[in-house]
This record gives C-alpha cells, sequence and structure tokens, in this order.
C-alpha cells in the first residue's frame, strides 16, 4: 500500500492542469437551431445588406420630408395619396411632389420618397392624406445595410452563440454555422464493487455513481461524455481502456477523447493500479492535492491528453469534478468560466475543520441560514441534499455559527 | 389602421400573463443521462439501502476497536492477520479476538469487526500488524444505509435534477426517472416578406429572425420549440396555422402545443390580422404594453392556450420574449425564474427617454463603462452586439453619463 506522501495546495493543482488543457481546434457545422451555447469557430462576414433595401419603420405614408415642413394640427398638409405598398412587394409608382403612398411597417421605400409619416400623425379626407406634424428626412425610415452592411463581421471567432447572435446569423439568411468542436471526454468508472443501474446487485457491490454525476456535469459545460464500460481492476484491463480511449472509441471517432477521467483507482489500495498504468503509459503531473473532499486525485497527462483519476467516493469525485474539470473542460470548449450565484447568510451551526487542507462544505437553506449538509465523502446525499457549499480555507479551523459565510450555489 | 389606443404597464402585463399560464402536469420517463435540469414528476424512494453493507471508509485494517484501545506509537497493539478483503469480494473469514483482516475502501466488513485502522497508523510484522494508535467503534466505517436508508425520499416531486440529484438516483441503482414534460411552444413568424434561410431573397424580403430567436430562447428555458412553416398573412392561413397548433401537428403530438407564438402581424398594419383571428377563435387579454421596445405586443388565450402576438421587429421580439415569455415558460416548466447575472456600472454615455415607456436600452461594457447598444428595434445587432441591458422606468427622462446603472448581462 502506498499512501499519499505530499499534497499540493488546490490553487497549484488548478495551474498545473491549466497548463496541461489546450483549446479544442477542431470545428463542426451546426444548424442554427442547434448552435446555442456553441463557440464560433470562426469569423462570419455579411454577403448582403440587411435590411436589403430601405423600407418603412412605421406603418403610415412615405412621403418627400420637405412636402411636409410647416405642418400642424392647425395647418395640416395635404397630399394625394397615389398607391399602396404591403409588405413582401415591391413599389410599383414613384413618389412626386405633392403625393404620398401608403405604407405598412417593413415594405419597401417607393423611389422619390425619404421619410414616413406615422398613420396616427395623418387623417383620411377622402384620395388625400392631411399631415399633422412634419418629419424631417429619413424619419420612420430603416435604411438599406442600416442593421449590418456587407462585408461587416457580423459574429467573431470565439463569440459564444446566444439568442441574439443566432438571430443576426438568420439575418444573414444562413442556415449554418461553424463552431468549434466539443472536448470529449472519456469517462471510465474503475472497480471491481462497481454495477450499472438496472444490473442485480452481487453481495459487495454497489451501483456507479460517478459515471452518471461525471457524464451530466461535462454535458453541463460544453464537453460531450463518451462513458465506457465498467473495466475490471486488472494492469491489463485498464491498460486496454486507455488505449481505446486515447487512440479511438466508436463514441469518440479515430481521434480519440480529448480527456480521460477516471474515478476510484486513485486512492492507496493494492488494487489501485492507475498509477502504476499511467506511469508506465504517460506522466504522473501530481498525486494528491490538499483540499477535503477529494484529497486522493491524480492528475497526468497520456499521449498528451490530459488524464483526470478522481477520488472514488461519489461526493469527492464530484466536488473534484466542480473544483478542477469543470474549468478545464470550460477552457477546452472557450467558454468563459463558470459563473457561481452566490448568497451571504449566517452559518447555522460552528463548523470545525482542522485537517490543514482547503475544505468545501455543502450547506442547506433553512430559514435563512446555511445548515451544514455534509455527510461523508462516500454519501452522494452529502450534496443531492444541498443547495450549495462553502470554502473554508486550510488555515481556518473554526467557523462559528453566525458568522456570515459566502455560499456558492449548485 | 388600427392603432394601439391603450397600453398597459409592464408589472400589469406580466401578472396577466402569469395568471393564464399553469404549469404542465404531463410527465414522461427519461434516461438519467437526459435528466440533468429535468423536473422530476413524482417522488423518488429507495427500495434499498445505501451502502448495501458495512464497509471500510479507508484503506486499512478491520478490527474489534477494543483490541486497539491503549494502542500508541510507544505501545503498540499488536493483531494477528487472518484474511484480506478486496472491494468488490465477499468476506470469507469472521473476525475474532485479536485478529485483524485487511481491508480495501469499500469492501465490505468482515462479520465480528467493528472499525478499521487506517494504513497510515499501522506497521506490517511478518503475520502480525501493530496497530499505532486506537479506534473507537464504528470508526472509518460506512455502515449500511448511512447514504440512504430503504424507504428514504432521495428525490421530491419538483426537485430540478442536477449532477448530484441524479447521482443520488444512480445510487439507486435506477436507469431512467419521471419528469415532467417540457412546455411544446408553437412558433409561428408571421409575414408575406419573410424567407426562409438558403432561399433566395425576392425583392421586397427579408430573412426570418424570429424564428431563430425564439426557438433558442425556449430551448435554453425549458422548452420545445415547435416552428410552424411562415404562413401567408390571410385570415385562412392563420386560421389554419392555429387549428394545427391547439389541436396537434406532427411536432407536436396530438394534444397540440402548450403556448402559440405569433411574431409578427400584431402591429396596426391592414394586413395584420391575428387580432381579427383570435378575436373570431380566442380571447384577447391585452394588446399593447408600455415598454420600449416591444409596445405592441398581443396576449390572449385560444382554447385555453396561452398566445404571445410578439411585434415583427427582431429586437422587439427577442427583448419580449425575454421579458414576458421566459418567465411564463419556466413556471410552465416548473423551474426556478431566470438567474440574471448583474454588474453595476458608470454609464458612459448620456441616455434621454422621454417615451413615457418602461424602457429596455442595450449595452456594450468597454473599457469598464456601459455603452448604449441600441440602434433600432429593427435592427438584430442591437442585441447581437451588446453584453447586456439596462431598464429605464417610465418615470425617468435622463440618465447622465457617469451614473452607476445595473447591467443585467445577456
Amino acid at each position: 500500500m502506498r499512501p499519499i506522501r505530499e499534497t499540493i495546495p488546490l490553487e497549484e493543482a488548478r495551474q498545473l492542469i491549466a497548463d496541461a488543457c489546450r483549446p479544442i481546434d477542431r470545428s463542426e457545422r451546426v444548424r442554427l437551431v442547434d448552435a446555442n451555447g456553441r463557440v464560433a469557430a470562426a469569423n462570419v462576414q455579411s454577403a448582403r445588406d440587411v435590411p436589403p433595401f430601405s423600407r418603412a419603420g412605421m406603418d403610415g405614408f412615405a412621403v418627400r420630408a420637405e412636402d411636409t415642413f410647416g405642418a400642424s394640427r392647425y395647418e395640416p398638409k395635404s397630399l394625394r395619396v397615389i398607391d399602396k405598398i404591403y409588405t413582401g412587394e415591391v413599389p410599383k409608382t414613384a413618389l412626386e411632389a405633392g403625393t404620398a403612398i401608403e405604407i405598412a411597417t417593413g415594405a419597401p421605400m417607393p423611389q422619390g420618397a425619404d421619410a414616413v409619416v406615422m398613420v396616427e400623425e395623418t387623417e383620411r379626407a377622402g384620395g388625400d392624406v392631411k399631415v399633422l406634424t412634419p418629419v424631417y428626412p429619413r424619419q420612420n425610415v430603416g435604411r438599406q445595410g442600416a442593421d449590418i452592411v456587407v462585408g461587416q463581421t457580423v459574429i467573431a471567432r470565439g463569440d459564444v452563440l446566444n439568442p441574439s447572435r443566432i438571430g443576426a446569423l438568420a439575418a444573414l439568411g444562413v442556415g449554418d454555422v461553424e463552431v468549434f468542436a466539443k472536448p470529449a471526454i472519456a469517462i471510465l468508472s474503475t472497480g471491481n464493487e462497481i454495477a450499472d443501474p438496472g444490473e442485480e446487485l452481487q453481495p459487495g457491490q454497489i451501483y456507479d455513481i460517478n459515471k452518471f454525476t461525471l457524464s451530466t456535469i461535462i454535458q453541463e459545460h460544453g464537453g460531450v461524455p463518451a462513458p465506457f464500460s465498467t473495466a475490471q481492476d486488472t494492469i491489463d484491463a485498464l491498460e486496454r481502456a486507455i488505449d481505446e480511449a486515447v487512440l479511438g472509441h466508436r463514441s469518440l471517432g479515430e481521434g480519440g477523447c480529448d480527456v480521460l477521467v477516471f474515478s476510484g483507482g486513485s486512492s492507496v489500495g493494492e488494487r489501485d493500479l492507475i498509477l502504476d498504468v499511467i506511469g508506465r503509459k504517460g506522466e504522473i503531473v501530481f498525486h494528491g492535492i490538499a483540499v477535503k473532499p477529494g484529497k486522493p486525485t491524480v492528475f497526468g497527462t497520456i499521449n498528451g491528453k490530459p488524464m483526470f483519476g478522481m477520488p472514488g467516493y461519489p461526493t469527492s469525485c464530484l466536488s473534484n469534478a466542480y473544483m478542477l474539470l469543470v474549468p478545464a473542460l470550460r477552457a477546452m470548449a472557450r467558454l468563459q468560466p463558470r459563473h457561481t450565484a452566490t448568497v451571504s447568510l449566517p452559518l447555522g451551526q460552528r463548523i470545525v475543520s482542522t485537517t490543514g487542507r482547503h475544505q468545501f462544505y455543502t450547506v442547506r437553506i433553512v430559514d435563512g441560514q446555511a445548515m451544514p449538509a455534509f455527510k461523508a465523502s462516500g454519501d452522494i446525499t452529502s450534496m443531492s441534499q444541498a443547495d450549495g457549499y462553502i470554502e473554508i480555507p486550510a488555515q481556518t479551523d473554526i467557523v462559528e455559527k453566525g458568522e456570515v459565510v459566502d455560499v456558492k450555489l449548485f
């Protein structure tokens, strides 16, 4: 049995991981309706003006602005109505001095007109319209190219697509967009005691939790999870699994995964062979972090691909996924760091934390107080029944009841 | 032409919409890996204890705690090692006084043992192990049912599933979960001037933007968008489209949609027939809100189903979707209100807003200042090139340069 002899601080672990994780350069084309949250892989320039023609910005009457100068409610200007333009139509008549053309919002401006009087500022009188207020040239007109001009960069490489940016792409008439590929994350839950849902539990077995928590969190933060079948804890089985993950796999395509995540097998048990296998196939960057939960974490690289060895305990594994994997994953996916909502609340119960490790402590919010929810690292309910967590630095031993703490919400 | 005669305040509009939108009661079963962000439709009780057996919480030696009492580095207690238990195995040997069984984290505790001495607190000496520190009964043991006991409610109806809650379900060995169905939202972009991406623009035409912005925002907030083909602006075409949306549609199943969203056709143009069609088929709740952009918005019900008539202008339509549709959609999907990240920044340029309407003003963040980004309601770049928006109440006419404003980030 090989105990962990030295741990490194959390910040150092994060830096080492950041150094080993590079943004993905592969890209793919997706339809606009599937593009929300994706990251543009190239600038998109407009091939046309938007709007492609000058159009009425209001329902009303297209006019020559100068014909309306001096108009008022007491002295309206009368113009002869010579035509009508609906949206989607092409103007058939050119406007001349002293005339007006009725026009709908969005319809193309007729030749000769340079402004629109809104309908509310007019009165019909037989074949004429009385204009009650003057308009200035270009008033209530959406000029050709006012939104986007031909050649303009509408989306820049690296922009995260959202509803309005997808709208801007739609305005160009494009149906799809080039985006960076999502990082593919191979997940391997090791451990002979692990059973899949639906299987009958044999004596000594438990159901696999980490495969599901990891898959979910990876989806949520811009990655594609590729769960592997549970491997037996033998050197051979693990080496085969790593080869499959690194070199290619049915769910990963021929390039293989971008990141490997193991859960289990990074503690000190005799059967914990991950360290040996990585040591043989790649490079171990660190083993052991001064955090609680999550101390027995391994990080290394295999064929230049980052490899996380998460603790097998569900709460340790998931907590580490939030603290270490998510920042790395989002950087690889070219997404901004995760935004965590925080509330400041008084602590409802004294916490003693004398481990000398940076501690993540799950809490429930009860009657406006943060109540400790942590049971044990092996207990998934430590997290599933919590609303968020607080962090207690390594140097802090006691947080008193009533002290205000920052709760980061899940 | 029928101008909007009266507008109602934003808060009244929101209340009227909230009154008409009810949470969805339909439910469906989804696989755990697809359940993130979904809302549990029923309590889930555990059919078993988790862990299903008492297990070692550390790598080390299973012992009778009383055999270790008084142990110290100077006077270790020696115990005879009689067996070894790996994880996933069943203990074959019962422990007796004066003996110890080597045990891996997660392995079932042998009969007769009530504690585990961690390996770091021991020294091997031939067939014996020297225990250097006493343990108390149950120390380093994860008791059967310590995480979850049989019959315990692990997930409650209405819980939003997240990685840790999905982990708790996985711990029970269930592979799927009953969740509330997502609200289905029929989207109908009206307007003869609207073309679909990939189509050649005819004179007077523009590309459909709203179908894409609406689809995306609906996906993002727990709904399923069902875009319809663009209808021609005739009473017949609109009535057919509504019947299809309300009564059933290939993409909606036989119950039809839960909400209808039209874009375009709610302004005052002669061809704006939506109001007539709703008036004939259902009930108009309001027409016109004192907001900018987004004034010409209709809300009503058809067959008891909420119906939004959004302005055709892309920025007005999307702004209204954020302000009115998203809260309604999230309530129907049983999700918490949208969380908006806010930053307080000095305004980089004076804004004059004398419309008497509650105004949503898009801004870009440039050098730590909020710079106005709004161009016109017809311009999608008013939003796609903005970082967020500020709200200016109806009673405020001027916000000076340098005043600190709350920017809600997109």
